[in-house]
Parts: structure tokens; sequence; C-alpha cells
């Protein structure tokens, strides 16, 4: 299919329905004091409950249910140095088949445990983001794996659309939703999804200025690469790909970048009053929002919380 | 009424009926990792989601809407450090009641601005309990405001009852409930709910070993006063008095001491697995049930997550 096609209603509820055993519908909270300090209406759709702790499981679940009897038996393969590594061994355990995850060696211990817990084999990198993808493609062509790219990968991209479904499904009709945007999947699906089922909905994504590739990109016409990411949001610092960056450009309204303080300011305002852990890439969707939120005064406005993974031994407060 | 005599299921049921427009009926979370580790079945009641942040409203407002016409024409007074000062100005202002709460000089700003915010007074006083106390007698005497003791207090007591109700309306018989005890004023509630409603289920006491005063007094037969507490469960440093004192030696099952160790790292691992924030005197019950979780093997477990402000400058982690 085209790039950047809109699914129709079907095709995202088949998808809906054919995740439902694999992952939970997670909340959505409100919060009266965000409210009152934002002057809106905001509708916290928490992925930081979700399977494995991060959105991320909706994609990888989705793109192994695409496989084929013949590929699941030579099984999967990918590069994550954090959520998508959880979610896709997860995943591939779900089904029992074969996951090799490449990660960089200085991965978070806590990371590495989880992935092997679900059964996944690691094939250690050096610690570059190149050096995960080069590893992986070399990787890829001994053992003939299916690669799943963690963001720019339709199947992916469709997994992702379900959190939409549900947020659209469990909210009255939303002026704007928030997303953060690092290689831009989880911000396709959102897209993909209002513009299915509610096209009146503004999709806006949040970046970190450290990393602010999707919002150079857009500007420019043409994908920009991130090279030397500097964010605490450690999940926000990848590049938008060959299926993302058409499908932002075409369905995403906007891209507001936030700086650090910003993120770690909007991360302990989830935390102090929500008593939720939101982890700092999550935070990125609400700071965005923040940055100006007279513009969206008494709207009803949807935030991501993509995920809940923190390493409490290095919070930024 | 005779002390420690369990209230009807009617007086049960129309004490959460009355509360209801006032209160969360928070949810229950299950943590499938938490399960795994234990070996039981733990249903986990989350008071960190109640409003003002902790079960202590529960008790407030049910004294609060408790007191005669007269009595809320001349307002209230308490003193607390922590979560039932909230409660209490949070309580009094949805009733439009005066509020003088005692607290000390050293008092969090977080906490003091959320009193202040819900409308109450505040009256500073030394930093020791003993000054609180004292304080506040003394401006009871001027103000004839209506005394509500934070835990010791029948109608506090009552008000707590409806998580106890919660809980039980929520899931299937459970085999035992594990609650913080620092005032005795929610594991009492807690008590008189399942004895009225569930008397098969053991309800049972988590206290830290360096303010083991409920532990001791159990022990002795009668109440033998906090002195000295040293542990980071602030919420729990307070003493048992004569009202919550029979009530726990006739209805609760066992008090069971955990270590610092043991609390923090039982508040990591609800933050880790569950993602939500949990104070330390909160993770005091997690960390009594996991002393022992072999005499629990497979049964079903009610952990009370009592509340969620923990001060995001000074975590033990």
């Amino acid at each position: 299919m085209a790039k950047a096609e809109i699914p129709t209603k079907d095709k995202l509820l088949e998808i809906s329905e054919r995740l439902k055993p694999y992952i939970h519908n997670t909340p959505v909270m409100r919060s009266v004091s965000i409210d009152n300090i934002s002057g809106s209406k905001l509708y916290f759709k928490c992925e930081n409950f979700q399977k494995t702790g991060s959105f991320k499981i909706r994609g990888a679940m989705n793109a192994v249910l695409s496989l084929s009897a013949a590929e699941r038996e030579k099984g999967i393969i990918t590069h994550s140095s954090g959520n998508f590594a959880q979610a896709a061994a997860y995943a591939a355990g779900r089904l029992s088949i074969k996951a090799k995850i490449v990660m960089p060696q200085n991965v978070v211990p806590a990371k590495r445990d989880a992935v092997l817990g679900y059964g996944a084999e690691i094939i250690y990198s050096g610690n570059l983001p190149g050096d995960r993808e080069e590893k992986c493609t070399a990787e890829q062509k001994i053992s003939s794996a299916a690669f799943i790219h963690p963001s720019n990968d339709i199947n992916v991209i469709y997994g992702h659309t379900s959190c939409a479904v549900e947020l659209f499904n469990e909210t009255i009709p939303l002026d704007a939703v928030f997303v953060p945007v690092g290689g831009g999947g989880l911000i396709s699906g959102i897209a993909f999804g209002f513009a299915a089922f509610s096209p009146t909905t503004k999709v806006i994504g949040g970046e970190p200025a450290g990393a602010d590739d999707a919002y150079q990109s857009i500007k420019a016409g043409h994908i920009i690469p991130q090279t030397s990411p500097q964010t605490v949001a450690d999940g926000l610092r990848t590049s938008l790909g060959d299926v993302t960056f058409p499908t932002i450009s075409k369905l995403v309204h906007e891209i507001v970048t936030v700086t650090e303080e910003e993120i770690i300011s909007a991360m302990r305002l989830i935390w102090e009053r929500m008593k939720i852990l939101a982890e700092p890439s999550s935070a990125v969707a609400l700071a965005a929002f923040l940055k100006n939120p007279e513009e969206y005064k008494n709207e009803n406005i949807g935030i991501i919380i993509s995920g809940g993974n923190v390493n409490l031994d290095s919070l930024p407060f």
C-alpha cells in the first residue's frame, strides 16, 4: 500500500481485536490539579501500565502476529537499547517464536534481565545506535530471521493505532492529542487512528529540543537524521524513517520542541500530582502541551504517557 | 458505644454511602510480576490515588460530616505533620467549615502549601509530636473548635471502614489483608470492615521495627507509647491510643515488624513493577507480607497502599 495511506476503521478495529488477548486496555486517568494548572481537560492515556511497561508491545505484538508461518519458524531479530527490546522479546515469547535482540554492551541491567526473562537471546553490539543497526543487519543475513524495526515498520505502526482506538472509545471527542516523538512509530499510529475515527482531532508531537530531528525534518521537507541527541528522554533519541516521515508530514498538525527543564518539570508534575511513574520520554507530551496551554483553554486534550520504565538509580530529581 | 464493638453491616454501608460524593473509590491493582515473586494473588488497594493523596480523607471527611450544626459553626482543630493535615483541611473546605491545623515549624513546604490551598489556617508548633499536641490543646481551649484526632477518634476510624467495604466489594474473598500501622486508625477501620463483612479474613498489621509501639503494646497488653521512632516511614511514627489499642487487640490477627531495608525494598518493588508512587509508610504493608510469603502460598491477599505523598527531593533510593 502507498505510504501514509489512512487505514479504514474496519482495518483498525480488526487490529485492535486481534491484539486484545495480548495487551492491556490501559486506563485513561484524569488529574483535577493538572487540569486546574492548565485550564484544559486532560485525558492521560497511561501506557506506563501497559505490559512490559510501555506502548511498544502494541507494535511488537502486531508485527509478530503479522508474520507468516514460514517467517515465524525462522524467528525475529531487532535492535533496541530500551523498551522495544522488552516488547519484542515478550511478543515473540507469547507466540513461542525465537527472538534475537541486538542491545548495546552498556545496557541497563534491569532491561537486559527483562529481555532474558522473556526468553529472548541477546546479541551485544557497540554502544552507538549505528553499532546496533550494523550488527543487526549482519546477524539478520546469517539467520534469515524476520527483521522488525522498532518504529519504522508499517505493522509496528498499525499495532500502535490500537492505543488511539482505545483512547477514542473512552473519552469525549478530543480537540487535540499530544504524543512524544522519537522514531515516530507511536505518533504515526496515533495519527492513523485519529485520522480514521476523529479527523478533527489535532495530533501534535512533543520532541526534546536536544533531539529535534522530527521538527527539523518536517521543516526541511526531507529526513534530517539525528546525529548527536542530547536529552534525558532516552526513548526519543532516534530518527524518523521512510515510513514514519511521510505519515507525520501528512497527518501531524505540529511538532513542539521542549527544553530539558520543561521535560523534567512535566515529569515531576505527573509523579507528584498523579502518583504514577512516567519515564522522561513520556513527560515530553505533557511538556509540549504546557508550552502553550492558553491555546487549548477549556478544550479536551489527550496526553499519551508512553511508558514508565525509569531507572530509579538515576532520576533527574 | 463500647470500645472495639464491631459496627453492623448496615451502619458501614451507610457510612460508605455518605462518603461517596467526597472521596474516590480507589482502584484495586494487580501485578503479575509481584504475584510471581510472592506465590500469592495480591490485590493492592491504591489509596495513593485517593483525594489528597492518602486514605486519611476517608476518616477526616467522616468526622467532619459527623459534627452537629453547632459544632460546624465553631470549626475544627487538629494536629498533624503530614497526610491528616491535608485531609482535614480538604474535608473542612468541602463543607465550608473553618479549620485550624497545628503543624510543626519544619513542615515540608509542599504539605504546608496544600493545607493553605484548601483554605485552612496553620498554627505552627515546635517540631516534636508532643509540641503539636500541647499547642493544639491550648488552641482548642481558646477557640472551642471541635478537636479531631488524626487516628484515635471513632468517627475517623469509621470513615476508614469505607476502604475495607470497597476492597471487599471488588475482590474475591480475601484470606488476609495487610495494613500499615502508625496511630492505628487505618487498621482499626479495616479490621471493623472485615469483621463485619468477611470475618474469616485475617487482618495483619505491618509496622517498622524502628517504631514498633503497636507490636510492643499488643505483646504487653497495654499501651506502650512510641518515644523515639527511627524510620523512613514518616506516617508511622505515632502511637496507638485508647480507641485504636482495644480495637487492634481484639480484631487484628498479628503485627509483623519490618526493617528499614525491607521497607525500602518493598517500596522500590511497588514503584518498579506497578509504576505507581507509594510513600514509605505504604510500603510497610507489602514488606510485612513479603517477610513470610510461604505462609500465604496461593492465597488471596489484600495489601493497602495507604498513600503516595512522597518528597521527591529526599527519596531513599
